[in-house]
């Protein structure tokens, strides 16, 4: 859909855009100007003049559209992780007697690790329950504070139905807070109908930002005037420049930022974010299940020692697909020699990412070919595939 | 000092370096290189290839080397606010039975409202005490948990010993924290012999690292280990890519990492800490107080409407020199319509940094002569200059 618009290094096939995002070629030229025009000649001044300060906002505005939220309710900054903590911490102030956190085993670790520094801050008696995916509807009940997930299983690929656990989760008084990493830019969400109170993402994967591009929040345009801030930073106070020493948060989204915002990443994001402009979200998620179905048919055919692990229904997947294989690791090592490019998640889950703006249907019939001849011709099982490093 | 390794642009005098660093040459090439070969050709395997993972505390510890802090006790991320709520809160888990948190008037804005949601997240009452910068020492009790002071006053340039205040706190069993945002860069610290038990800071200001590079973190050797992270964000877990559902923090400073580092903002400070690599921060010192007295010297005698609201004494100041003027607003925007960028601070503050990298004595001195033409001859009171813009 939009390939030229992408860096795509030659002889590569590039199905981890789940994990990292490939470079818009427009983004190199973008930061460039941000660093030597802006940095370089405004100096101080490129506060204003080059709108930094405002750029959270007017990004978070951009990002807006792609998931359904309505104007001024979504605000860039930080990193998922804080963000995380921003909206669970709001939320457990809005049930000041409840005392469970619902989510799930396939939510993000970092999703996970969250909650134990802030009930270990917090003065409360609060757990933090995590059961199976498909369980979560049954364990929704008046103990639960806040139910906490993320729409697409990053291991599987699961994609819970969003609409209906917000309004399950708010039939018992729960707040509902949906981590939309693997939605945002991968198919169609609707933030203004399904109605939950918060939600989170990040933008380096689907949205294309580049290496550690800010996350985002978004509040639910009744409550963001409501929300007592816990990262209470002088960007989110409602004069930041009168440097008073009482905190005033800012009468709306903007109370949510924290410190200065990250110009030079911004700008990459800014950059990203150019080529949605005339994408439609449902063609996008058109073309995924179509490029997923192939690729899960050909691999099925091809190598059958992998065992699918992703859902086999596409409405019930996000635009990834998994295999489990004994030798996935080293399977993933021998595919990136090659060109085609995945990535492995513990502890034997090899991981395909489907995304229609800059891979079709040749791509997935090429990948194909690779994998077969990795696991078939046993490629992987060599010394230096077999090997894992550090850090992976 | 090193002039030649940064961008000033034709025309500038550039006084604001205690705001945002000037961009160092290598800096743009860099950012470059990294958006392009590193994201653009590595794609996800720049985690591992080009380093990206370990950047937060390989720069720890360059930066380490420039306050005076031992290996692996530093780390980057974040931004200050974040930083300071992660000190913070450690400190207060640190003295379970006491009950305020002791800082002064001359704090960075920030750093008083970060306690505001802290406080009111946790489950203690705790009272945040604000008192003169120069009554500290008589408000160390046996109450204080923290004592949290930025080192040197944003608005004045006033510093406070270190040193002495961390012993004083000591001494009566309070936990120190020191925000260095004005110091890093600025002076030499030397937090192994000062002994507090946490510091934080920014890199865009003397450290010239670019708009919203991240901020950093110190924790004492002896306590790395043992602090709990209110902020447990997986980069910050023992084993962050093993992905367990339950957060163990990593047994180093690295535990105080929370989310993705800004991988672009990184590739400056790398080539902005490159420009340290054979500077004395003692030879920092002198010369920056050299400017300093020469600049106060002469404003005073040419423009006696200003008051000096520094430290008159060199050694209880910064690297920067304030002056109060009721019409300091419209002279700092003529100013910089002239090439002269300081900065102003509400309500009447004109600011002006000192940074012997980039700045000599022909600067100050030219300086000076457009301060005088742009207060004696009125050129402030122009219509342009004196309405105040909405972010300043």
């Amino acid at each position: 859909m939009k390939r030229n618009q992408f860096h795509i290094p030659e002889g590569v096939i590039y199905l981890d855009g789940n994990s990292l995002g490939p470079m818009p070629k427009a983004a190199a030229a973008r930061v460039q100007q941000t660093v030597v025009d802006e940095w370089g000649d405004m100096l101080i001044t490129g506060w204003n003049k080059a709108g930094w300060f405002h750029q959270p906002g007017v990004l978070g505005n951009r990002l807006a559209t792609l998931i359904g939220a309505p104007e001024n309710t979504v605000v860039l900054g930080d990193t998922l992780s804080i963000k995380v903590y921003q909206a669970l911490a709001a939320g457990l102030q809005m049930r000041p007697d409840r005392t469970v956190i619902l989510s799930d085993s396939g939510n993000f670790p970092t999703d996970l690790y969250m909650p134990d520094g802030l009930l270990k801050t917090i003065g409360r008696n609060i757990d933090l329950k995590i059961v199976a995916p498909e369980d979560i509807e049954h364990h929704l009940d008046e103990n639960i504070a806040v139910m906490m997930l993320t729409q697409v299983d990053y291991r599987t690929g699961r994609l819970h139905d969003m609409a209906d656990l917000t309004t399950k989760a708010h039939a018992v008084g729960a707040v509902a807070l949906w981590d939309l990493a693997h939605s945002a830019g991968a198919l169609p969400v609707d933030l203004g109908n399904c109605n939950p109170e918060f939600a989170v993402g990040c933008t380096y994967k689907y949205l294309n930002a580049g290496p550690g591009s800010p996350a985002f929040i978004y509040i639910r345009s009744d409550l963001t005037d409501k929300v007592e801030p816990a990262l209470a930073g002088w960007m989110g106070h409602s004069s930041p420049f009168a440097f008073d020493t009482q905190y005033t948060p800012a009468p709306s989204i903007e109370r949510m930022r924290v410190g200065t915002p990250p110009v030079l990443q911004m700008a990459a994001l800014s950059a990203a974010l150019d080529v949605w402009d005339d994408v439609l979200m449902q063609e996008v998620r058109e073309k995924s299940i179509a490029l997923s179905e192939l690729f899960i048919v050909q691999v099925e055919q091809r190598c059958p020692q992998l065992t699918l692990i992703s859902p086999r229904n596409s409405e019930q997947r996000g635009s990834q697909v998994s295999f489990a294989w004994e030798h996935g690791y080293a399977a993933i090592q021998a595919l990136t020699s090659l060109g085609v490019i995945g990535d492995f998640r513990a502890p034997d889950v090899m991981r395909f990412g489907f995304t229609p703006l800059y891979i079709d249907e040749q791509d997935v019939l090429n990948a194909v070919a690779i994998i077969e001849k990795v696991i078939n011709e046993r490629i992987w099982d060599q010394a230096q595939f077999i090997q894992r490093a550090a850090v992976t």
